[in-house]
C-alpha cells in the first residue's frame, strides 16, 4: 500500500478522473421494497454536474426519477471516487444541444439518437470522497454539502 | 467491441472471477430515506455463497442488516459480472474457522481480528448476469431463480 497522497493530488486525480474517465457505477435505491440498484452508465462533466442518460423505464431510470438521489463510484475497486448528490431527470430535448455533444465525444454514444424512451439524469454532487485502500480512508472527503474543500 | 461469447464461455469466465476476484462493488438500499449505499468490499466464494465483511454500523452493514437484499458487480466496467440475492448477517465466530481462513488469504485481512463493531454477510445469489458492453446485454443472463442455466 502506498503512502497517502496529499489533499492537493487527491483532488487533482479526482477532477481528471471526471474530466476523462467514461463510465461510472450508478447506485440507486427504489421506493419501495425491491433490490438496489446498480448499472455503469456513461457520463460526462461540465465542471459542475455529471450527466448520464438511460432509458426511462429500467431500473436506475426509474429509482433516479421516483427518488432524486444517486450514488456513483468512478475509477476502479482500489482507487475510488464516489459521488454522492441529488439527480434530477430531463427530457433529452430540453437540454442545450452542446451538453449531448460532448457527451457523445465521451461515451461514443448519442442518447438523442435512442428516441424518447430514453432521458437525461443530471447529478449535483454534494459529496465527493477519493481513497486508495484503507490509509487514505481517513481523509477521503474532498467535497462536503456542494463545497470543494480545497 | 468483440463479438459476443457463448454461454459456456461466460459462464467459464464468470466463475473463473467468482473464484478469483479480491473486491466487489456492494450496493445496498436503506429502509426509508437517505441515499442508496455503494462501497468496495472484499468476498470470498465457496461455490455456492459470498461472504463478505464490514462494520455493523456501516451504511452498507445496515442496509444489508435491514433490507436483507443486495446487488454486487465484479469485474470491470466494460466486464461485467452482476450478483442479486438475500444477504444475511451472521456474527464473525457463527462461521466455521475455515471460511474465515479462506477470506483472509484472498482478502489479505480477517476480519475476526476486528471485533465484534464487524459482522459477516453472506450472498446467496439469485441472479446472475455477465456482458462486455452491448451487444453481449441479450444473452446476459447466466443465473436465474438461483439456478445456472447451464
Amino acid at each position: 500500500m502506498e503512502t497517502p497522497r496529499s489533499l492537493t493530488v487527491r483532488l487533482a486525480d479526482t477532477r481528471a478522473r471526471l474530466e476523462n474517465d467514461v463510465d461510472a457505477w450508478v447506485a440507486t435505491a427504489p421506493t419501495g421494497e425491491g433490490p438496489p440498484g446498480l448499472v455503469p452508465l456513461s457520463f460526462d462533466w461540465d465542471g459542475a454536474e455529471l450527466l448520464l442518460a438511460t432509458g426511462r423505464d429500467t431500473p436506475a431510470g426509474r429509482n433516479m426519477r421516483d427518488r432524486g438521489f444517486v450514488r456513483l463510484a468512478l475509477g476502479e475497486l482500489r482507487d475510488v471516487v464516489m459521488v454522492e448528490g441529488p439527480v434530477v431527470e430531463v427530457a433529452l430535448d430540453s437540454l442545450p444541444a452542446v451538453r449531448w455533444e460532448s457527451y457523445a465525444v465521451r461515451a461514443g454514444w448519442d442518447p438523442r439518437e435512442s428516441g424518447p424512451a430514453y432521458a437525461g439524469y443530471v447529478v449535483t454532487p454534494r459529496l465527493v470522497q477519493a481513497w486508495r485502500e484503507y490509509p487514505e480512508l481517513a481523509d477521503r472527503t474532498l467535497m462536503r454539502d456542494g463545497t470543494w474543500l480545497a
